[in-house]
């Protein structure tokens, strides 16, 4: 490509609303431009990189017999409403009206067009297993979008459905899968981990992340110091405590006025957080649930709405206090109705004696015990993890970590075929639903994590792979006709052998173009100019390292091809 | 790709809702799958065409340098306010709302963002020209999608977009592109015309329409018997008449009860409708225009639209003539108020003594003749042309064809730079609008249209550049390992010397898969079975001539390539 025919446009300066790397570079280097909040146009250097991240995503998918296909993002409701999505996905789903006010909604994900699909045309258990894909835009619409790419609300994405016949085939499918995803990564030439990871607003059981490193992240995820867990924060399990003894205590009621918080309840008795026990009051479709955690604890929220999928949750508002009969601040367990479902976290069971609400105003308890003084329903894993827990695998201290989600993958299992009333015929004559995988990558999410990984301070240092061009010929002086001629013919050289080779032949002062080759990041750069031919030579710059070297014209293409076997067999050196 | 490893489901039965061939063959095929009216999901064999004619779109626009990138298909409404866009789509526009209540389009084209990106990016005139590209998916909300993917509301398009200094630029810009539209049609081999055509929503000034010829086709087009004269219908100006003599007859009020229509009227006066003066009444935001036609023909409302735009123009509602002192079916233009606007046709200049309203109820005129009894302010193109209309080149006969839009190419000069404040700083230090063009082709509409054009009683005759595969090796017998090793051995030899082929190693009966191959057209087809092996022999299918032969198996490669030649080198015909 001859930069001059094409539409470039960098930019001198920061631009004031870009917050992150990503964000900045990519406005900076000519990549997009913002139409909206959370909307951009790709340009054409943009949309190189896209593509090249695009075909090591087709090339694997096809590696694993998944077919392409593309599927609407012009949706029509009632699937969605069958699976439960038109209602869980709230404020977050683009929703609009056709002229005959019929509802329709722009696909986030099309696991639902799928099991119609499905239900369409595989009605037999011969047709399966079948696993399809598409590259095709997406869209949320988030309350916030931010950094640029990172957090938008249109966004390029690869998501492939796996169908099946039987769990046995849908783990087979996502195993495969799995596979397929670290070799896009590792091709990639990101760094990145694999967790554990709650299921979301998509559903199902066993789903994994695959996350980039990124202290701009807006994801959390937990890794032990012995490197033999790693888990998406929300999933996390820290180690459960030891059970403690017995209690000891008599249970008595304290005067602690002015005391809602477990700050200031601590303050006035002398006493430790993790001695408090907190009762939290959620409402769950009606059902009152409470949640008993110690006080130095918080709530998972993500981890009961999975619990108590599919109903919403949602904490006590002061009206849900009065309505019911608790006292806001002052909640203990003891007494809770049976119409109470009492939930505790694994860590209630190590402690005992515990300080709790007295359930009445300015009043708590001390000596509380379970069994004696309350009942506790079920315990399950319900606190948020914090940096230094302990692995649940061998007790190592556990560390919270910032990352971009690059992919996550999902058994789903019956989750939407159910619903959606999506089955086959199987050997025995009777109707089953299909059992599905859903694995989405975020291209554009990609492209600004590569950037994250991958920058310095005068731009971007793409690994080659997903660099807009290998190599960027720089014609210093474009008024001289024998430098440009010089410049065109190494240009078609190096396209001639098949080098992904762009030309600068923009009409800028060649300080300009230097700017841009470092700003914009392809791997190796080549100046031809007067001063240099004058002497018989070209310069070469490997932006990775800043090694400079120069050519006779006659040997340049072939030394190109050099630097770019070094550069490509030398792995991506990371952002400090 | 093997097809037992896609998902390739075609279907024995015509599906009931598909009225013409595209639309059933495409569904029968396996190409596409209805998700809602006018929204479909695009199936592996149908977005591999859709990809060849990308693809072939795509070299044509790098050729003439434009560049591509990628708009997004959420917009902001504000812009679209400015152009007037917003108004003037009415229901054809997909709207919503997001989260905080913004309003948004889904993009239907998309000149607006490319007028403010060019605003943001190209400020000199040193920066122009430019000229952008993008394939991405457009949304009409289409009042009764029809027809599969000729009237869909979600459909794929390439748009271009040139952004010029000058007049010139702009001329030269357009120029290059339609050259380039005809490489592009040439290639796809379809049997197309190119016709002036009106503007419609879009706007702006000189256009063409490329339109495929097809009895199913919705748009209209005008040629003459001696190929001179090629127009889209709507755009069409008959041979303007010889100008009549002045008026012989006095003007008489006659009684004409009941006679609100030509045809009553004429019915009752025994004369012809040519001797009658239509005197249509319209409001264009408020003001009143009348339009004169002869009592014979139609007003041409695009046409009238085009004239008096950026007003929207209606015709006159009951409520309008009573409140304006009209009265309706009895208007004549005797003595039409100056506030009035008298538009003629020029075929009006062709007559004289006309029998025309009398402003009252139940009364006619005869003898009305121009200048003595009614004035015309200005005289336009204003009727529908008929077939039999004379030809205005050489006065010939017009034929009005029917035939599908394939592309539609606009000068639109400032019409949407000027309101959006989309300006340069040219050589003088002014700021001035750019002068713009767009390009559009429908891509799937394409696809349609080529079905439309090629195919018979067994199915689809892609020509071969647009074929999913070029050559299909049907394996006859699945459960013969010798037969399949066979099949395998010759599909991986046509991979391997760059024929695009398919293997068909589905588990169904050889007599599916024959039926399968002819209803998906590939051009080449090729048969591995037990039988033919035994014979030392695989057996050759040319899908557009019904040629059969049959060749040595270590030979069969050779022969398929010689036979793509020919059937390359054959022009495709089109169906009856």
């Amino acid at each position: 490509m001859r930069l001059s025919r094409s539409f470039v446009p960098t930019l001198r300066d920061d631009p004031v609303e870009a917050e992150v790397a990503s964000h900045r570079l990519l406005l900076r280097g000519g990549f997009i431009r913002q139409v909206a909040a959370g909307v951009y146009t790709t340009l054409p250097l943009g949309l190189r990189v896209m593509r090249k991240i695009e075909t090591i995503v087709r090339e694997e998918m096809e590696r694993v017999g998944s077919a392409e296909l593309r599927m609407p993002i012009t949706l029509p409701a009632e699937p969605w409403k069958k699976s439960g999505r038109w209602d869980l996905y709230g404020d977050l789903m683009f929703r609009l009206r056709d002229r005959h006010d019929r509802e329709m909604l722009l696909g986030p994900t099309q696991e639902e067009v799928v099991a119609e699909l499905a239900a369409g045309d595989l009605p037999s258990y011969r047709d399966l297993p079948v696993s399809v894909f598409q590259v095709e835009w997406k869209y949320r619409d988030e309350f916030r979008p931010r950094f640029g790419l990172l957090r938008g609300r249109e966004f390029l994405m690869k998501d492939a459905y796996s169908v099946d016949r039987d769990e046995d085939g849908m783990r087979e499918s996502y195993r495969v899968m799995y596979e397929a995803y670290e070799r896009v990564f590792d091709r990639c030439q990101l760094d990145y981990v694999i967790v554990e990871a709650e299921a979301g607003q998509i559903g199902g059981g066993v789903n994994h992340e695959f996350l980039a490193g990124a202290a701009v992240g807006e994801d959390r995820y937990v890794e032990c110091e012995h490197g033999d867990y790693l888990s998406d924060l929300k999933a996390a399990r820290p180690h459960p405590p030891e059970p403690a003894d017995e209690g000891t205590e008599e249970l008595v009621v304290m005067e602690t006025p002015n005391t809602p918080t477990i700050e200031d309840l601590c303050a006035l008795l002398g006493s430790e957080p993790a001695q408090t026990l907190k009762c939290i009051m959620f409402d769950a479709a009606g059902q009152t649930v409470s949640v008993l955690v110690p006080g130095d604890r918080e709530v998972n929220e993500a981890k009961l709405e999975q619990l108590l999928f599919p109903k919403p949750v949602r904490r006590f508002e002061d009206d849900d206090f009065e309505a019911r009969g608790y006292v806001k601040g002052y909640v203990g367990p003891q007494g809770l109705g049976d119409d109470v479902l009492v939930l505790a976290d694994h860590a209630v069971r190590g402690g005992r004696d515990w300080i709790t609400g007295a359930n009445q105003s300015d009043r708590h308890v001390r000596g509380a015990n379970v069994g004696r003084d309350f009942r506790v329903d079920r315990y399950e894993d319900l606190v948020e993890l914090r940096d230094g827990d302990r692995c649940p695998v061998d007790g190592g201290t556990l560390r919270i970590a910032r990352a971009i989600v690059l992919g996550h993958i999902y058994q789903l299992g019956t989750h939407y075929s159910a619903p959606l009333d999506a089955t086959f015929v199987d050997e025995d004559g009777s109707a089953r639903p299909y059992l599905m995988g859903s694995y989405g990558i975020g291209i554009s999410r990609v492209m600004a994590a590569a950037v994250e990984q991958f920058h310095d301070d005068g731009g971007i240092v793409w690994p080659t792979v997903l660099a807009p061009f290998e190599v960027v010929v720089i014609l210093a002086n474009v008024d001289d006709e024998a430098v440009a001629a010089e410049a065109q013919r190494i240009y078609e050289g190096l396209l001639a052998i098949g080098v992904d080779a762009c030309l600068d032949d923009r009409a800028a002062r060649a300080g300009v173009k230097f700017a841009d080759a470092d700003l914009i990041g392809y791997p190796v750069q080549l100046v031809v100019g007067r001063k240099g031919l004058g002497q018989g030579q070209v310069d070469l710059k490997v932006r990775s390292t800043g090694e400079r070297s120069s050519a006779e014209p006659s040997g340049v293409i072939e030394r190109v091809g050099e630097l770019l076997a070094v550069v490509n067999a030398r792995p991506a050196v990371a952002s400090p």
